[in-house]
């Protein structure tokens, strides 16, 4: 039994929670809303954002960052990637010893244009990390909260590391895989929330399960072409952390992002939908840091830009969708080698 | 405009046969049952097989073969792959010169291991056809029959074969793109089938989206072990016809083969769901043909053995589909690795 520590009281972060005390470790989450403290601790339920789930007795819940992180042996980041900074600001002055950090959010932070595992590295003092681990993969907490098989990536440059990650989620349910490949894992996870935007902008316009279809598997060139030139490796993006969690956030009623960009398909207006939600959305954040990146690499990401003039520059989402569907493109090899090209050049 | 011969009244030929209409081409489509012709002939709909689509008055169907095809410029087979051989054996006598042949059928057939457009090489003389031509890609007909945005790829040995079919059939709502590997394209188009059946028994089984992304990861590794061992390039099933068909094919409720197993997974037998459904279901004779085919190239397919033991051998589809989920794995690059073992090794 290892004490774990779960900073962030969101649907993911509750729902991770639920595989480690279903583990037998000793799980104390952080959150900072006093109220939503209270009912996880009374009520052993996170009616906000995983609702419907009755939580093991076992987990506590603390707003204290001092008694969440005294003696633990592995830290879970799980809140927002807007909060990251300021989370782990305030977590460095209780941690008295090196321990494993293990992020779970999915994003890219515009202007740094840091992947979450280097901002954990930025703002945690090596003397108190032992290592960042990324946990990714198609997994929507509703159904690890009903414990429905579910199966994920975790990475590190440290592969012990990442091995005791796996031993701390595995068992019958919640399957876990081990990939060396950080880049690929995290830029994947990130970048399919941008898509599956796009993909729930062309539902609300009714476009229809072809073109869909067709969205994703462009995105899918987009992103490996973009992550393999950040020095991924191209076959992440064949996996679950690439194609796999591509397709549920994409096609299952459980996205955010996706209900987010099928909003925005229907005409309201950004600040409408976001209001509306009153969750997080990470794609909106991503799609700005993503549009960055594809300047600084010099990467064709035509459903990025195409996103980015939507959210940021005030287009109109037919214009943006006609404009994509319109490319004048007739062989298919070449987006593919495209895709690849650090392979196969 | 060009004289176009659809062999197939059923929901793919009709769907084509509009598309090929609204670029104004003299479409004859032949079918073999008089009822089903006469409703197309004289209330310009396919009720039983595309319903609530008006086709274009157009449009002339035959059960005679000789005036489906006198004079033709492309013949587009869309039959069953079960009926492929005696439709073409039909055909053959009343074709007078070299034409292309455009198939846009899905699978493998069972012992002989051929691919659809080897079938078509077998029982079309060379003096009577100029190239075979494969049209493959994430289509549904209820989609393509009310205009929506459609992306599909067409393949050839011959690529001015290929240009001439991709000109016959672009237009604003059906892009059509040319991609050289027949074989990756034909191999992915056949074999998501089976993994939409798969899919559909997940469903069934209330295993919910995230057990079903990871099977849909999976399916696409085994895809692509086998097709590049058989000789496709690997990128084809990053694209249109691989990931891109496999998508929709599991995701979409228009889908009959996730239909199929959907139902086998809610506990209804084989026949049952057949009788119910009254429509071919490409995938369970494919399972077969991929079944074989991963004897005969000694390559690694845990679904489709799962489901060729469901299908074939009276297995339990709970205890197919718990084997697959238990797989004792954890490192996800060995997947991936063999995925493209073509490619790196």
């Amino acid at each position: 039994m290892k004490k774990i520590s779960v900073l962030g009281a969101g649907s993911w972060g509750t729902a991770l929670a639920l595989v480690l005390a279903d583990n037998h470790h000793d799980v104390h989450m952080w959150g900072h809303r006093q109220e939503l403290i209270d009912q996880i601790n009374e009520k052993h339920e996170n009616h906000d954002y995983l609702p419907n789930v009755a939580l093991p007795a076992s987990i506590q819940a603390t707003t204290d960052m001092k008694q969440a992180l005294e003696g633990t042996d592995a830290i879970i980041v799980a809140v927002p990637t807007k909060a990251i900074r300021e989370v782990l600001k305030q977590a460095n002055e209780f941690i008295t010893s090196k321990v494993p950090f293990v992020h779970v959010s999915k994003g890219i932070e515009p202007d740094t244009l840091l992947r979450i595992s280097q901002m954990i590295e930025q703002e945690v003092p090596k003397a108190k990390r032992e290592a960042v681990v990324v946990l990714s993969g198609p997994s929507h907490a509703e159904e690890v909260g009903l414990r429905h098989p579910t199966t994920v990536t975790v990475s590190s440059e440290h592969i012990e590391a990442a091995q005791f990650v796996q031993d701390l989620f595995m068992n019958n349910n919640f399957r876990v895989y081990t990939n060396p490949d950080v880049i690929g894992v995290e830029i994947g996870g990130a970048l399919k929330n941008i898509i599956a935007l796009a993909a729930g902008i062309t539902d609300g316009l009714g476009y229809g399960d072809n073109a869909k279809a067709a969205l994703i598997t462009r995105g899918l060139a987009e992103i490996a072409r973009l992550g393999t030139k950040m020095g991924g490796n191209p076959l992440t993006f064949a996996g679950l952390t690439g194609v796999g969690d591509l397709i549920v956030t994409c096609t299952s009623v459980h996205s955010r992002n996706w209900r987010c960009g099928n909003l925005l398909g229907k005409g309201y207006k950004l600040e409408e939908v976001l209001e509306k939600m009153g969750m997080v959305v990470e794609g909106v954040r991503t799609t700005k840091g993503a549009y960055q990146l594809s300047k600084e690499y010099k990467v064709s990401m035509p459903i990025t830009e195409a996103l980015y003039g939507v959210l940021f520059e005030g287009k109109k989402v037919d214009d943006a969708v006609e404009s994509l569907m319109a490319r004048v493109k007739t062989h298919e090899m070449e987006d593919l080698v495209n895709m690849f090209e650090n392979q196969t050049k």
